[in-house]
């Protein structure tokens, strides 16, 4: 062996075998972290944003680096880099998506987490871990569907079946709830083997239909149309269904549309419910769809990846009424659970669904194992269900209702600003924490009334570019963060409009932010640039006034 | 507000704002793994097994507890329930599995990724890590297929394009390609809107085809049974290709099962071909794959999840040929990359394929936008890549390399104490670094020779037993783990043995421990209780010996 070879087999062994010490370059960042993160996220993260093409340049070489680089080198390339120029997503002004500040208590227990590096595939690279998250889906599952002691007593650890599957997000779990339905309404009898083996186009010669749907309201998840493409049964044949005035989809339209697929001899494979809209979070009307569903004998999937968590409240509890009879359950933990990104749930009413999609192989998975691979999309996963279990025993079911109770009131209040605020529009109210609004002066909202829809398109138009730009340097400026979207109002006919939206999770959020939220947009509008804008819209209404 | 309550909201915000204190319970074990998380794994992860049945009762509440638990009760019942009973997956003995020590760095780096909780969906909630991300794949994309400088100048951050997708692991990768190509070969075209928005059904019937059929050898991963019925094109559709005696697909049987595929008037929209078997880690004939391929003009996916980072190998790289003409590549970052459970990619050869897959939202993943989450499978993601950057830029090409050879070349010396050991037969030698063998006493593999087929088969039963009672013991012992699987062997004709199964990725796995792995089973078969079964082979034996 060469000298230089010797050198770096050397330098190799010392990254798996020397800790990095704790005045080094990565260890003074990591004892930061560790003392106080959100003084180091105050400190690190730049708020002044850089165009994305700027940043672009750091990231740019393609090859490989031949040669190793120092660890101390690397670590001030990520903290000038990459963590001054990413997102203070826990930030309490940064209130347009769904991330919030996390317990504390997170930190460490991910540390432990990644230090076991425990693979959920299987028992055997897992061990307490499986039983751990069977433990944690049992609960979920029980804050759902509130069955008794001996039925989880029962299933909790019954190698055969599962009462849900953990995994990377509400994406995977929609997919696998979706994925649950379509295989059971498939499933092998007689002469007949099972959509799993034998695919969709000979399952539809076999059980003669033209083909399965899935039906939702407008307001769905994008994930549910990444399913009907993924599952083979088409985006065409996922029906969006109109909503009401409140976002909630209309029963009469989901008649409607359901009588159209039967006519077409189309079979409706699931029909999902909403509880907690990703855009303005509001809840489908879920009894009655768990009627529609059980009349018609078809699947009842309900997406609460957002709005789940609003079970632990007392108070709010109400508003999901009608979820235990769903036959799954999709809820985000990296959303109102307070955990780090990366974990979500699917759950099951009946523990025998999952063997719909069950799998086996020879080295793991085996029939019998209770490995947990075998009911999941997922193969090798890490053990995120540790800080769902950690959630939920340290806050536990009265901090989480606190944690929901407190986003509520204060979108509640939100609301109200915004409604008393005479140049602001809300445009939905918030069923549970998020909002959403404009910014529409008094003067034109007087005027608005009065014009026909064509000029009214015109000046929604120019208000669209408004919210645009509002948006765009608010968060440019990196003090508060607001989102938006475009959507139907039922003030405005059926033509969406740009909205700000607001979703407020994080605890930290006063309502100190919320008025200067506010303050720092009305300061924006007033801006030299923007001022044309308002010209504009001045000048439709005027000439509207003389063409009368 | 009543006295508990405010009681209850401090409490609450104290999680949320007050950091651990490092002499707390939680705090202490925090600053134990910084300081060496080798000496806290060895110290508290229990070797000695308890059974899974034992473990499950600490796993048994199935109510979300009503009121807070302190975190140091709650670190308590982590550090004695979950961590003394977990799987010391990083042990340099473990060497059963595919998880390995990591380098130090991961931890403190992976801190920073949690306290950041960045969320790769969209920009809003990522900024640099977009373009971090799109520079991991844009190496990764270089290491396979090579492409000059302009070539990734020009894509690397183009925003409608991609030239892969990040995931939680090799499945979400497996089944992403295979989306992608189904969806290719099935895009739209005149009067046709492609399979994505028309489904499964109708786009057969367009194509006036019986179905679609992937194939691969039957040593593929299981996710591509998974990904045949996900897909709806069923696991029927899979055709599993016999493999010649080095588990590598045969040819000869692949011409054969595609005219067999084409006079069923189905079509082939994937070969896929294996770099690195999970249970024997061989390298199907890449080149005459790719020849077939273009042939046929079939899409052509290569799962190097294993074996892809062999290419960073100049020594050992030669055993890829071919890879470079694959349209898709899935390569795992949780194995040879040296990164935490949870990360894993696919890489196209062409910048468009992603297209077919491509989705979009109102309020992110707008068109144009540069998104990532608009040509992935998950959804909301966490920051990953991160950890993968700072692998390939500390660890660099040549540390990587270091990595690979070490392995190969450790395995060969196993084969060869396997091999020079009369009691040990090899069953599968190692190409890269992963090899089975079994206990078979010399007695008797001089016996074996003479003894019919039918005999033969009840010697090898009782072989499994064997293999199978010394895996789980030594497991159990906790001082060394190999795994297990079941396949075929030319040496005992079609059906399959039972074999141990050894992955030498863990550079600190020495030569002393390998030969403590085959000292361990000696003393284990030598304990009183296995002796039956050599006695029930003894008589087969002496049986068919009278019988002549």
């Amino acid at each position: 062996m060469t000298e230089t070879a010797r050198a770096n087999l050397e330098n190799l062994y010392r990254i798996f075998t020397v800790p990095e010490a704790p005045d080094s370059t990565l260890g003074a960042i990591d004892q930061a972290i560790t003392k106080n993160v959100a003084d180091f996220l105050q400190k690190h993260v730049v708020s002044l944003e850089r165009s994305l093409e700027d940043i672009e340049k750091d990231f740019f070489l393609s090859r490989i680096p031949d040669e190793p680089t120092f660890v101390s080198e690397y670590t001030t390339f990520v903290k000038e880099k990459l963590v001054a120029q990413s997102v203070h997503t826990a930030a309490p002004g940064f209130i347009g998506h769904m991330t919030s500040a996390l317990p504390y208590f997170m930190l460490p227990l991910s540390r432990i987490m990644m230090a076991l590096n425990q693979n959920l595939v299987k028992v055997e690279t897992s061990k307490a871990f499986t039983p751990m998250e069977r433990q944690v889906l049992a609960m979920l599952h029980r804050l759902i569907y509130a069955q008794d002691d001996n039925f989880y007593q029962h299933w909790i650890h019954d190698s055969r079946h599962a009462l849900g599957a953990f995994c990377s997000g509400g994406t995977i779990a929609n997919i696998t709830a979706l994925w649950a339905a379509r295989n059971r309404l498939c499933g092998a009898r007689d002469d007949f083997a099972g959509l799993a083996i034998e695919g969709l186009p000979r399952t539809l010669e076999y059980l003669d239909c033209a083909g399965l749907a899935v039906l939702v309201s407008r307001r769905g998840h994008y994930s549910l149309g990444k399913a009907a493409d993924l599952l083979g049964i088409g985006r065409k044949q996922l029906i969006l269904v109109d909503t009401d005035v409140n976002n909630r989809i209309d029963m009469q339209c989901l008649r409607e549309e359901y009588r159209k697929l039967q006519q077409q001899n189309l079979r409706v494979m699931a029909l999902v419910g909403i509880a907690g809209t990703t855009e303005t979070g509001h809840i489908d009307p879920l009894e009655q769809m768990a009627d529609f569903a059980t009349e018609f004998g078809c699947h009842f999937h309900v997406d609460a990846a957002w709005g789940g968590p609003t079970l632990f409240s007392d108070t709010y509890r109400y508003l999901l009424r009608g979820i235990d009879r769903a036959d799954s359950v999709t809820i985000d933990a990296h959303k109102q659970l307070y955990v780090p990104m990366g974990a979500g749930m699917v759950l099951f009413k009946d523990p025998h669904t999952l063997t719909a999609i069950e799998h086996h192989a020879n080295y793991i998975l085996r029939e019998g194992s209770k490995d947990l691979g075998s009911h999941t999309l997922e193969g090798s996963r890490p053990g995120k269900a540790m800080l769902v279990h950690a959630g939920l025993s340290i806050i536990g079911r009265r901090g989480y209702e606190l944690l929901i109770d407190l986003g509520i009131e204060k979108a509640r209040r939100f609301a109200d600003m915004i409604d008393a605020h005479p140049d602001f529009e809300l445009i939905t109210a918030p069923e549970l924490n998020i909002l959403t609004y404009r910014y529409h002066p008094a003067w034109l909202q007087q005027q608005m009334e009065n014009l026909d829809p064509q000029r009214q398109q015109q000046i929604n138009d120019l208000l669209d570019q408004l919210t645009r730009e509002v948006q765009k340097r608010q968060r440019e400026d990196g003090k508060t963060f607001v989102s938006r979207t475009r959507l139907r109002s039922a003030l405005y006919g059926t033509e969406q409009i740009t909205v700000f939206r607001v979703v407020l999770a994080n605890p930290l959020a006063t309502d100190a932010i919320l008025v200067a939220v506010l303050a720092e947009q009305l300061e924006i509008i007033s801006s030299a640039d923007l001022q044309a804008l308002f010209s504009a819209m001045n000048e439709i209404c005027q000439l509207a006034t003389q063409s009368v």
